[in-house]
């Protein structure tokens, strides 16, 4: 049905989810989805083959920091109705990437030609839910101020193994003052499902992290000397995972280019 | 009424708040009250006269965190029933002091014969709550583990004046790894009423401590390298601010001879 078959008060909310994905889905949106939809959720995306399926979830229990899991699809089913009724992973994300035995082998704007009746979606919340509460408190968040990617790094603490599933955790490190910091660590306790309370803060090199301003994936962020440097648990890291397990088939989102639900980011929200 | 007086199932539990005042109100225990009534809320004293008690109590609005007041008298009563329907101010703390224009006069083990009919009573809350709640939680708090007291240091964070009332925020440190102080930026925040979350955490020459190994107040414990130190405004400010008033005429607990309270931990838990 399109848009303007609608009567007014049935058409979705302009700036909401749904327009989002439709405007993704036409090809009218290309390229990142940071600040589209402000006030929903948005996704990291992991397609697997339904063999994998049962290991992947228990990953993500094991896993719940790096690995919130906000939604699955059935396997062979494009839908993902938890996160949006007309929702179509193959189409909805502007840009994907496919790998085959762990080598990237295509980066397409949708992915109906690779769909296989065997793969079941795996959403993954995402840290712009916690950073939109930051900001609404008023905290500055840096990589966002710069126009940035936030820096990750590979640590040494070490996920809980969940059949070929192994591998270190990925975070992402902000900088704040103690002040923010600890600001920081109340507003995103509030949101368990979406990474929530921070693993580390100060100190990167209890965490393996030899040198701050090189950042394995993402950009380098002055951590100015009245500032702590406060880490993450980062949704690279099942990706980081899958591509240590080289599965014959997987469709992961391109960097950036996230799922824009129907759910909103207070919606995650325990308090 | 005596307590062989009472009926078995009206006497009050062993290990209670009121059991601990009548052990202390008969001479009975005499000095330090940590440990005393697990549980229980236990308090910092501040007796001043009624003609500064307006100002005090503006003073402890508006910094809470250092002065979280949890009960107060009438002018000239010795009773403060919120905190315990037989509770007797000037019988029910192991030690005093006394102190008359800023010098200190006395340190008595009762004030019954220093009473005046213009004496306001001031219960600020104290870290022993949320020390409590930090090792139920299987956290190990340095200075209690090493039986000495807390270290306390003057910052260069203001306090907010009201009438002669000002200056430096005094602060208590706690040293745990990042992961536990984490964990205690949330445990403590369950407490606003005495103290609540950390004010500042890491990098102790941002609040002016020149070397943490030497604290203005209490004994100094060690923060090893993979730990941070961990700030909470402390109840000491007030006692601190009043001094430099130099009253006439004032009372306050003489340090670690706390009031014992009726109020549960618990009860000052937001969550």
């Amino acid at each position: 049905m399109a848009l303007s078959s609608l009567r007014r008060e049935d058409r979705p909310a302009a700036g909401s989810g749904v327009v989002a994905r439709q405007a993704i889905r036409a090809g009218s949106h290309r390229g990142a989805t940071a600040g589209l939809a402000p006030g929903y959720v948005q996704g990291n995306l992991a397609i697997l083959p339904n063999a994998l399926a049962a290991d992947f979830l228990q990953f993500c229990r094991l896993n719940p920091k790096p690995c919130p899991l906000i939604g699955t699809s059935a396997p062979g089913d494009w839908r993902v109705p938890e996160l949006g009724a007309d929702l179509d992973i193959r189409t909805d994300l502007p840009r994907y990437r496919v790998w085959k035995n762990g080598e990237l082998v295509a980066e397409p704007e949708d992915v109906r030609e690779f769909w296989r009746g065997d793969l079941v979606s795996f959403v993954i919340g995402c840290s712009f839910s916690f950073e939109e509460a930051l900001m609404a408190e008023g905290i500055e968040v840096r990589h966002i101020v710069r126009g940035c990617n936030v820096p990750m790094y590979r640590t040494t603490i070490a996920t809980q193994q969940a059949g070929p599933f192994h591998g270190p955790m990925v975070v992402s490190m902000r900088p704040f003052t103690p002040r923010d910091a600890i600001r920081a660590v109340q507003i995103t306790t509030r949101f368990p499902s979406v990474h929530g309370a921070p693993v580390h803060i100060g100190k990167p090199e209890l965490i393996g992290i030899e040198d701050i301003g090189k950042p394995d994936y993402g950009d380098a962020v002055e951590v100015r000397h009245d500032e702590l440097p406060v880490f993450w648990a980062c949704g690279v890291t099942p990706q980081s995972v899958i591509a240590t397990v080289k599965p014959e088939f997987c469709i992961t989102h391109y960097p950036g280019s996230m799922l824009v639900t129907d759910r909103k980011n207070t919606e995650f929200a325990i308090m």
